[in-house]
């Protein structure tokens, strides 16, 4: 082991496994998802790092080892990464689901055994916006048919992926009935193939070279009424349309799969502070004091401010994503019961939290992948990799700022509630206290109290401003004769920031609420340094915020300058300890940088020596091409 | 034309073609680049798009055109974006400079012809930081050669680029001579090919597929004498080491090359600013109002608020680096005189505006990037490769931390001479004010004053009390014992903060004074409220240090978000018309959503359809590889 990485794991001031439990949700999950990775992965002679495994493969060992549990299916999929990942990408964690709760149970047992499928929703002239959806499905009750069809170029179905549909037995459309004959309401029919279907390759993208994204052109196509999804909406042969019960079930599967985006990002950026906070120790690079030897980079007060605040982040949001997933189970297991009063707020949470965490980590991606200088654009690091993994989070699942729009519409919603009287329960509970102190400054102490409580008061504070602010703003709009619309529109810079704000929020509170119940002494006291830093972080960069709230002054500024370079120096000792408590394993996370060992440089040249290009005078494509060919000849 | 489009571009309200011109520099400067543009690239029948071009194609053509003019150099080479662009990538811009200016004559005579080289410098283990160079050089008198030898894995030379080593003739290599013959001074050497020298490719990369990056071991390979580039270091026959006049002369490429990097991060801007703003005037999508037409996704706030203000920073960072070069030129006219006392500014200013344009640039990329939604992700977009490309420019020619803090002694040197009673002239001369009224919060009229002039002054008192906060900073650090360098090192958060701080008083300054210079009403009309914009936001981003800094009070904050509010609806009308100004021509952007035509989704399904994997149902490399070699066997 590397000497440098070697000295930082002695001393250790907290227990890293007893850590590692809490991330997993207790040391029996612990031990659960080091079973799936050794004999799913590790031990797997199937399986062949930087060589893509077929869904189908992947599908079978998931059901010969009774892996059903959406989070343990979650778990093996993000194994892959760092290898031919995107053969389970994120499109089969939504198709199952899908499959799961929108057919019935004739239906299910039908097509569940012809698994390999897609998801064609988005079209290329529409993609968030659902109810833009042009293609249509219009019921022919002579035939007892559905007839399919893309009418125009901006409708053909665009970015189907996970499987190219020139191979697929299979499709799952979601897609408007026609307005003919039925409401605008979302359906998912299944499509197997069949004439009129044009298809194709969409061509190369940002990364995804290994995935087939298709397009999809529907001509007049032909469907038994059967193949419509029918679980909830239903049309019956005489052609009349049954109404689903309520909109809100449809809300089920996304919401569950934002839920498991939050956690997404803060497994990725776990991942990127590992690979960035390893290799940060073992190199060595200019000079602190002149004449010594090069320090590690991780003693620059600059990388360490560019890499703890999103250590802290990993945590905060893995703690975010357990939460959500939590919530959303005990949710459903309410709607089962009929009862679907919590599920608007879990909702409009899971939205803004979709947003605020994938931005977060998009960005953070990156401050990692630099942090690691020029070794950070080989893709030995695996960090450019990560990064256009990761970065279409930003726009599937609903594109952020529109998420980021639902939750403000929530927001302005309970705040016209508490406006009118009404107490509000749950997580904008805060928004009660509104008219008391926001907007009149807060009296500020002269000695000023950063603990993390008060902090977590203080964002409290900032999104309940940002909050009303942005409903001035809406009413300022409107007395100055908007339209409510256009008075909505012109408002929603504030309206992003009050999601945003109110989001930040409840992260830190969910990170806070964590650490409260943590109970080994050691590792309840670096959580709460890294909850701190979390905070703390957010308030240098959003100062503005609270000098505006009037619960900071500006010559107090400095001193939150000072406690976040304090916390960093606190931070510091147990860097690599925090990263290794990820318990990323080094053939998963594929780095050359992020190795456990430290030993950096010999493993890259190592690497480049293996590059394909390297192998052989004669590039290897002729061995492997055209040799065989030449034997056949 | 795409109505919608062309309807963006009726009425406009200045002559798009004078602004075009000031952008170039002049009218006949347009024409030139013009000419440049219609000889050498769109009527080039050597010219493929999408088919990289040679080096040495490209120097030809280059002589033949007789264009030696670094910025019509450097023209040429933008013109090649979005095509196998990196054939001729920034090494060679950074390749030619270094023969010019290391090269005594005879050497120059001698190389220039053999001129397809590369430039190794960077080793493994070491970067920016050019002191920690292992590779040596060390004379043998007895056979008047050089023994360079590369003594560690971290010594291997890594990275040289823009042609694979494997086939290079010559390398030029810029490394420490040997400690123990002279000091640690940096110099070049032009290696040939010969024994000792182990090469290899490094591996892929994050994008720049095309673009060959090698390693270069050297083992005690023996190069003569008269291959280290003499023109101003020299090693005599006899061992004995001429320095040169002054380590300053060396800094004239660096400074040259950041400063081209300044221009170009604006050219990048330009170019994303150009097909996120087009698309997002073709693009309809959701609804403002309930029941209407779905609006151009520009009519959204959101959007505006996106792309406007990295419109207006693409100008800032094309003025920027105009008077980067435009200064370069004069302060090297200097210098020939041998005048250098410019030079620490103007390499100070480079080294942050490098940081400073690159890190903006580099994320505003992706805010264009994810501002088109799912065909974002789309290389038909061209914004994916517009970011691999350009993202290594934060790391390469100065890692950006470190040339914030490159600034940042500048700084504080100025703010230490301003302590100790000097006048400070240029750049740094708002320090000279520093005790007068920094720290005191400044009395804030109730009437809040946000004109454009008024906006130079209040970032220049941000900076000013960012540089002295830095270095109060030092000082309690010192204050508590610490040693110099442990002081510097734990404040260079606050050190990065004032360089930054600095960076953006000196873009809007420049900013600003450049729009005094337009005589045309119209023009001068559309870019004060670009300029007004670019002020505005920045003042919205970092509201809490015009709050620290007591120009701001907290009840003010609403009307800079009011007044930024008002300036997105002043840009929209011209949105379009601003990006068709920057005259990127359609063959050049390479982009689907970019066209000037608007006519985007039908150019999307026919990019689409003749995607390699679309042409036939049995794929190309059948037809290229193996039928050809069929047809020999």
């Amino acid at each position: 082991m590397n000497p440098d990485i070697l000295r930082e794991r002695q001393n250790a001031t907290f227990d890293i496994e007893k850590l590692t439990n809490i991330l997993d949700g207790g040391a029996e999950r612990t031990n659960r998802r080091r079973e799936i990775r050794e004999v799913l992965v590790l031990n797997d002679p199937d399986f062949d790092y930087g060589t893509p495994t077929s869904l189908p493969t992947m599908i079978l060992k998931l059901r010969e080892y009774g892996i059903s549990d959406p989070v343990e299916i979650n778990w093996y999929k993000s194994m892959y990464w760092g290898t031919g990942r995107e053969a389970l990408g994120l499109h089969y964690v939504m198709f199952l689901p899908t499959l799961y709760t929108q057919c019935d149970s004739e239906q299910f047992n039908k097509w569940v055994p012809l698994i390999i499928g897609t998801y064609a929703q988005t079209e290329m002239g529409h993609g968030t916006h659902l109810r833009g959806l042009e293609t249509t499905a219009t019921f022919d009750p002579a035939t007892q048919e559905f007839v399919m069809h893309s009418p125009t170029v901006t409708s053909i179905k665009w970015w189907p992926g996970g499987r190219n549909p020139l191979f697929l037995p299979l499709i799952f459309l979601s897609i408007p009935l026609s307005a003919s004959l039925f409401d605008l309401f979302l359906s998912g029919f299944a499509l197997p193939t069949c004439s009129g279907i044009v298809i194709g390759d969409i061509g190369p993208k940002f990364g995804f070279d290994a995935v087939d994204n298709g397009y999809l052109k529907l001509e007049h196509v032909r469907i038994p009424r059967e193949n419509m999804l029918m679980k909830y909406a239903q049309v019956k042969p005489d052609g009349s349309y049954v109404k689903p019960l309520s909109s809100k079930l449809t809300y089920g599967t996304m919401v569950f799969i934002r839920s498991l985006i939050v956690g997404n990002a803060g497994i990725v950026l776990s991942q990127c502070c590992t690979i960035a906070i390893r290799y940060s120790a073992v190199r060595h690079q200019s000079e602190i004091r002149a004449g010594e030897a090069e320090p590690q980079i991780l003693d620059y007060q600059t990388q360490q401010h560019k890499l703890f605040p999103l250590l802290a982040t990993a945590y905060a949001f893995l703690f975010a994503g357990q939460y959500m997933i939590d919530t959303y189970n005990r949710i459903s297991g309410d709607i089962n019961q009929g009862d679907l009063s919590e599920m608007p707020e879990l909702h409009a949470l899971s939205a803004g939290l979709k947003a605020f965490t994938t931005w977060t980590a998009n960005t953070g991606i990156e401050v990692c992948r630099m942090s690691c200088g020029g070794h950070g654009y080989s893709r030995s690091s695996a960090l450019p990799d990560i990064y256009v993994e990761f970065t279409p989070s930003c726009t599937y699942e609903g594109e952020n700022t529109v998420m980021m729009l639902q939750t403000a519409r929530f927001l302005m919603k309970s705040y016209r509630q508490v406006q009118a009287g009404q107490q509000l329960s749950g997580a904008v509970s805060y928004l009660n206290k509104v008219h008391h102190r926001v907007m009149a400054p807060q009296a500020v102490s002269s000695q000023l109290d950063l603990n993390l409580n008060t902090l977590v008061d203080l964002y409290e504070i900032r999104a309940a401003m940002l909050v009303e602010l942005a409903a001035q703003s809406i009413q300022q709009e409107s007395a100055r004769g908007k339209c409510q619309e256009d008075s909505w529109n012109n408002s929603t810079i504030d309206l992003v920031r009050a999601s945003d704000a109110h989001c930040h929020y409840m992260v830190l509170k969910m990170f806070r609420d964590k650490v409260d119940q943590i109970e080994d002494p050691g590792v309840h006291s670096v959580m709460s340094t890294l909850a701190h830093l979390y905070a703390i972080h957010g308030m240098g960069n959003f100062t503005g915020d609270f000098l505006q709230a009037g619960v900071l002054t500006g010559a107090q500024v400095p001193s939150v300058s000072k406690c976040l370079k304090g916390l960093l120096a606190e931070v510091r000792p147990s860097a690599v300890l925090l990263v290794d408590a990820f318990d990323h394993h080094d053939k998963m996370l594929n780095s050359v940088l992020g190795r456990h060992d430290g030993n950096v440089y010999e493993a890259m040249f190592e690497w480049a020596r293996s590059s394909p290009l390297n192998r052989t005078e004669v590039h290897e494509s002729f061995h492997k091409h055209l040799k065989p060919l030449q034997a056949k000849l």
